[in-house]
């Protein structure tokens, strides 16, 4: 690896300054900001092999848009590394993700080349689409592009805004930024079928040298060249025994073409880009592009943390002695009991590796399901199979199952099926900040009738929930944990809980005030009341409640302080609250949980020390 | 319209004894089940243009599959009355969407040929690939069905549940019931795709043929009749300048075929029936088939309220006097508000009669979108248009708009965009029954950082709400309101309340109990209070609240009864204690609102009563 100095890279600023070079020295300003991207994000870890797939891409857009007046609005952050650098925050960017720094995720907050929030992948079109719409309404000239994976292709909300860009009025552009990838390998029909369109070099050279050729000769009008264009698919169609999907829902589609040719993705922009219409423009990217390592292990190298640039050796944060992983945990609980049991199955949309599912995947690949980017549907299909027998594991980020609400709602609590619903990353989750904190899981699902919701404290707990989830009840079950590990507060483990649904413990007996928790967060409150005469509970279940420990301490105490990793807007102290009031009990009692505002990035420690929940907070709220 | 005795559907109580007549009746019991239906639903008000046109297709479900051991998944239950009506519930089916009685949608509680809730579109082929799944992997027989409509394909759901059929083993037979309609008429590319692939007969008549001859001479096996389809549907695409969708995801495509010609259907299910891999048929329906004027009409017979059969004339309740529907005031206020400033526009999610957009569409076409059944695209895409300067107000009931939460999060709340989103069904429904009550939209929305909600006590405060979320503040504003009418206490409405965000006001004057509501269920509330020294709040404002009112109201009073149409768990009595408890007031409160069970159908006045919320109850609260 040459470490040559940034001389183009330099004299970019913003976008303005890059416009103003020759398209010959694009090549060269792509080699710098790679090179630039690999060596900051080696220090200062992110997100980083998606990036750099976009490196190219990115160059062309802000080289043939006209930005920040035209808009481009980015699918799910990963891949805005390179936007960012050329909008005015390289000199910033050794504070990417750090509290106060630059934020994870492009955000229109932070500069106004960032268009929309994109911490959640899928929602580029429609969001671009009501650009597209607004700047036709209000007749200004404005481009705007949306930038899509094909890994959020297979979300079904990008459906619906190709479906609803195809009829509405609109001059959008949508560039498909396939690298055959999402965070693991994609999955799905349209994975192959975007591989399918990939496949035949022969025809695609036909088809671009015709099209050339006729637009140099002047030839080629937008009328004419959509003709052609349906013309050229259909015979595409039969030469692969393939359609496609973007022109029968008559959104005209260009390419695939090279991603990491800066000079002929610029061309093919300036082609299409005052064309009428919604057109589709297809490019092969590699993700990693650039740095072996991650094109050769683009999992990995998603978001690989520290690393040595020259060798692509990952600098492994010490782990000996520390409790393990919940996720971990969860995906060596789910092999155990899909051994044990031929009914127990694995479904997560899209995030095998994240939430450790792929344990099971790899020992038993018949027993676990990777459906994509598809919240809902991975609820939905997990109903469908909990009807007829089997008892599947679905494993959402909390977060992310914000999407399946009404999956929840609607396909499995009011057929009470027996679904079993993992909600990992609850909680602050720290760097990855506001868009992806599990702070709402426990206020929404509460009011659901039927579901039953628990939250293990460590690792055995977790073991012994997901044990009573498959085997201890029928119904739908909900348990919610962390990203990492649990606080390490003593040298093991607490032994795991009662098996009963809907019972709490004491963790440790005291006088006076009564701290209830629910969760990993209650090692903090152990460490809190260490030294105070205040009892620590854990709940355990946040629904049912545990009314017989709920009626004793209701007797005993004369104070309440609840600690929660949740929003305190009617989540679990309201829940408490709610319970002391209705049988009336009179107890004053302090809620800690996330205030109501969204928490941005940060350390998990920052993070919790500024909303409350350290352990020197809660110990002053107990006393 | 000629009164026949039901000579053979008198003979058929479950589908076995349908299976027992030979194939050329099968028309026949069309005919009698239509006229059943016609009668049946003339008198007892239902679902009912969706129903008439499935005729043939339940008959032919039934007729070829075993049922209830082969399953049939629903998608929306309005076309499944017939199959009730053949599977044992012809007798009690007037009793249908009464309380206690029939259920309005399917529901596996009630039947066991009822595989799935199906109250809310495009799940059908998530659950249904659940169920093929689960039959494959336990190695049992049994064909899985989903019956999904045209308008159900535009929700994103579906197309998340075909992505993964398409690479999932399995045996999933799906029928695509296209009437080019889902309530209002279907929208989007999808919709005009489907009709393009309609439109070549002579392509369908020459490859049907020749896919017959083939099979009858044995030369067609699954392998080669996929080649031959590939082939086909190249030659299709090239024919008609369109590609097929379906077989993009490579699932095998048949039709279109005639879906009322039930000869027919039996012949072509029985074909392909037992192939392997995933399936779709896709058959051309008339809503409203056989009573002309439903086909005539068919938005306004999607659930005609009760008429006369022989004429189709619709029997109006009278509503002189009565005061007008919230949809209506929200129609009207939105056209006033469009024609008052230029970036006011409407979206609603395939409701544009359902919520009187319509009202604006008609006059301003331009100016309202309606998206399809896709109500997270909905959101974002005002998202978009919010982003650019438009003030979108976007319409979905408040059931539906559960299928929106990330996206209000996400997309909405987080960028803090001025979208105004008009909940309408809020509180219970009705008839609809348990997927249809707009029970949890408080509790779920209340703990997002950001939002303003709101809930009017009348028709004049509703246009007051929708004059302020449109020129009184610049973020997401949401404001809640029920089916129907407000109840009529007393003979004007309130004046519309104060212009300030987060205020309340006193609507009756009082000492020791206070009675806290918000929207109008205000009006029952004061009904309950007359006669009593209670006084009688409006909150208005579910967040923010109106802190110095409930300051005043903590020290007057000694305690506060709560009355909400949602959950009361976590709902706006709960914040109501939140707050007292917050600020060190020690007041009991009584928290009415729904309890934590899913609410099933009947008329409102009974459900209120049930659920403890009526003038009776709530008057035993106060005293």
């Amino acid at each position: 690896m040459q470490n040559e100095a940034y001389k183009l890279l330099d004299s970019i600023e913003f976008p303005q300054d890059l416009r103003r070079l020759p398209a010959e020295q694009l090549p060269q300003v792509c080699r710098e900001l790679r090179e630039f991207l690999i060596k900051a994000l080696s220090d200062n870890p992110g997100h980083f092999a998606s990036s750099l797939g976009a490196v190219e891409l990115t160059v062309a857009l802000h080289y043939v848009f006209n930005t920040p007046e035209d808009r481009i609005v980015w699918d799910v952050g990963h891949q805005a590394y390179g936007h960012k650098i050329l909008t005015g925050r390289r000199k910033v960017f050794d504070t990417n993700r750090h509290m106060g720094g630059l934020k994870p995720f492009p955000s229109p907050e932070e500069s106004e080349y960032d268009t929309n929030t994109c911490g959640h992948a899928s929602n580029s079109i429609s969001i671009a689409l009501g650009m597209a719409v607004a700047a036709e309404q209000q007749h200004i000239k404005r481009h705007v592009v949306a930038v899509i994976g094909d890994g959020s292709m297979s979300g079904g909300l990008a459906f619906e805004g190709l479906n609803n860009a195809s009829t509405t009025p609109n001059n959008l552009l949508i560039i498909l930024n396939d690298n055959n990838m999402s965070i693991d390998t994609a999955v799905g029909g349209m994975k192959q079928y975007l591989h399918n369109l990939h496949t035949s070099p022969f025809y695609n050279s036909l088809r671009n040298t015709a099209a050339m050729k006729l637009g140099a000769w002047g030839w080629m009008d937008d009328k004419r060249r959509r003709s052609i264009l349906r013309f050229n698919n259909s015979v595409k169609s039969l030469l692969l025994g393939q359609r496609n999907i973007f022109e029968g829902l008559d959104i005209r589609y260009f390419g695939p073409e090279d991603g990491h040719d800066v000079v002929r993705l610029v061309e093919t922009l300036q082609r299409i880009k005052d064309m009428k219409g919604p057109r589709l423009l297809h490019i092969n990217t590699v993700k990693g592009k650039g740095y072996e390592p991650a094109e050769k292990n683009p999992t990995v190298f998603h978001a690989p943390g520290r690393f040595i640039p020259e060798t692509g050796e990952r600098i492994k944060t010490a782990s000996e002695g520390l409790p393990p992983r919940f996720q971990d945990v969860f995906g060596e609980t789910l092999l155990e009991l899909a051994k044990e049991d031929p009914r127990i199955y694995g479904i997560t949309p899209a995030m095998p590796t994240g939430c450790s599912m792929n344990i099971l995947m790899k020992e038993m690949p018949e027993r676990a399901f990777d459906v994509g980017i598809a919240e809902g549907h991975a609820v939905t299909f997990a109903a469908g199979m909990a009807k007829d027998g089997l008892i599947p594991f679905c494993n959402i980020y909390s977060s992310f199952a914000q999407r399946a609400y009404d999956n929840i709602i609607h396909d499995v609590a009011i057929s009470h099926l027996h679904v079993v619903m993992c909600l990992d990353r609850a909680g602050l989750v720290g760097e990855d900040g506001a868009t992806h904190h599990g702070a709402f899981d426990m206020a929404a699902l509460r009011p659901i009738p039927g579901l039953t919701i628990c939250s293990p404290l460590d690792e055995e707990d977790l073991r012994e929930m997901m044990r009573t989830g498959a085997f201890g009840q029928d119904g739908p079950f909900i348990i919610r944990y962390p990203r990492g590990r649990r606080q390490q507060y003593g040298t093991a483990p607490h032994p795991a809980g009662p098996k009963e649904i809907g019972r709490g413990r004491c963790l440790k007996e005291g006088g006076d005030v009564a701290v209830l928790t629910l969760g990993p967060i209650g090692y903090t409150a152990l460490e809190a009341a260490e030294g105070t005469t205040a009892a620590v509970y854990d709940l355990r279940y946040l629904k049912p409640l545990d009314e017989k420990l709920l009626e004793d301490i209701a007797k005993r105490f004369k104070r309440i302080v609840t600690v929660e990793d949740g929003t305190r807007t009617g989540g679990m102290g309201s829940a408490v609250m709610e319970w002391i009031n209705d049988h009336g009990y009179d107890i004053p009692i302090t809620r800690l949980g996330l205030p109501d505002n969204f928490v941005e990035h940060g350390t998990p420690k920052e993070l919790y020390h500024i909303v409350g929940l350290d352990k020197e907070n809660i110990k002053k709220a107990i006393i």
